[in-house]
């Protein structure tokens, strides 16, 4: 596995005084994903619990979605850089995101809503799950609590998988919150866990209507954000039955769809 | 021209009170972009500035480097999601990034680091712009102070070109950074501002290599991060000859790579 963090000589300039020092800083290095032999896609990320990443890549593109799917995953031999994914018979690679755009005018946010909605494998609308008011408050804390790498950087972003006790079952960090998001989707995949009915998903940023598709994509029925969210994020959470939350901390936070999953009485 | 922001129901928890009320958001919509026809990507975006962030876009990946390498943008007519952009005569399209990936083993951040300083139009290491450490240490707040939308929706972030004496010249805020650079980028070339020798680029987030690549295929000599860098940030702008400075605040910063272009002394 990679290192997930490096140094590097910095000038620090404070208060008019200079010093050289080595400084600690989050790896990012290119992942190449290729199925069958075939490259799908480049990622640049933090080196580190790179099989759970293209699993949990796999998961938000909507090609697999138990672990059966994936007959196998290995590093190519001379770098860490590359992983080649076996999918098991009858499961289609995804399509590389350059071609599943489409070539007429008049895409447009709904459209983007529309065609995740009825791509999804698993409806969130049935999922009766309810969490604490109190326990979704303290989710941040208790992911924060595990960042290791980005206490030493500052610059990782995090994502945690919960169960709806607010217990913590996993958390990933990654320069890039998308791929934080897959490494969790992803360890969650490959211990058997999809679909995700009754976790909650912590990030430690904005939400976008890229991470809801993902959250709706693993079967989570409740995302919470550190942040703020986008409208698509809003509009793709209401369409889908997924409970979208922002701005978390301890003295409260915002409920932008699906609110009953939130307890707020005793 | 598309709403940057939108209003949505939210219910508010605090202190264990809820409060339904609007809320402002950050507007996310897709923008294809479509070079003589054929749709080349798909990006999420906030609407606003869409010719800026198409052009920029073009500039990062190599494509074009003066106003005149475009000979035209439309929006499609019933849209406002849909640019297409006639190149000149003679300047060929970018490549789709599905395609632009190696498809054989051994990717790694060197490899990235080589391939962008080998096809950079402008050098950088000639460039002998000084800014004055107490100039570049304003930039964030005066950026600050321009970020309208993020002022009521604290969802977006934002780009600022600068030039050596720290005063503005164009900020744009985008849900994604990238975009913000973007559109900052774009907008910088259709003013015919390119190369943009004796500048600096602020952005509001982190450093990633993709920001800094950006920075140098515009030739600006020096990006400001709000936050930290990644390691591969500082390889490439170590590699291309970009000053790359991080953690920027009022009190001090740290300069990563070619630190003589911040003025220290009287």
């Amino acid at each position: 596995m990679g290192q997930m963090t490096t140094r590097r000589p910095v000038l620090r300039l404070r208060s008019g005084r200079a010093a050289q020092r080595p400084d600690t800083l989050a790896v990012e290095e290119p992942l190449v994903v290729r199925v069958a032999g075939e490259t799908l896609t480049t990622t640049m990320r933090t080196p580190g619990h790179d099989f759970d990443l293209v699993a949990g890549w796999l998961v938000g593109e909507g090609a697999v979605a138990d672990k059966a799917d994936i007959a196998g995953m290995k590093e190519c031999v001379d770098e860490d850089n590359t992983v080649d994914v076996a999918l098991a018979e009858g499961v289609a690679p995804p399509r590389p995101r350059a071609f599943a755009t489409t070539s007429a005018c008049g895409v447009c946010g709904a459209d983007r809503v529309s065609d995740v909605h009825a791509a999804l494998r698993w409806p969130l609308s049935g999922d009766l799950t309810r969490v604490d008011l109190a326990a979704v408050s303290a989710l941040p804390e208790l992911m924060r609590a595990e960042q290791r790498v980005f206490d030493r950087t500052g610059g990782l972003h995090a994502a945690g998988l919960f169960d709806a006790s607010g217990r913590l079952i996993v958390t990933r960090e990654d320069v890039g919150r998308h791929n934080a998001v897959d490494k969790v989707v992803g360890a969650a995949l490959r211990s058997g866990r999809l679909p995700l009915a009754g976790h909650v998903l912590q990030v430690s940023g904005r939400a976008s209507f890229e991470l809801v598709q993902k959250a709706a994509a693993a079967g989570v029925p409740m995302l919470s954000a550190v942040s703020a969210p986008s409208s698509l994020a809003v509009d793709l959470a209401d369409e889908c039955g997924l409970t979208l939350v922002g701005f978390v901390r301890a003295g409260g936070m915002n409920v932008y769809t699906h609110r009953q999953r939130v307890r707020t009485g005793p």
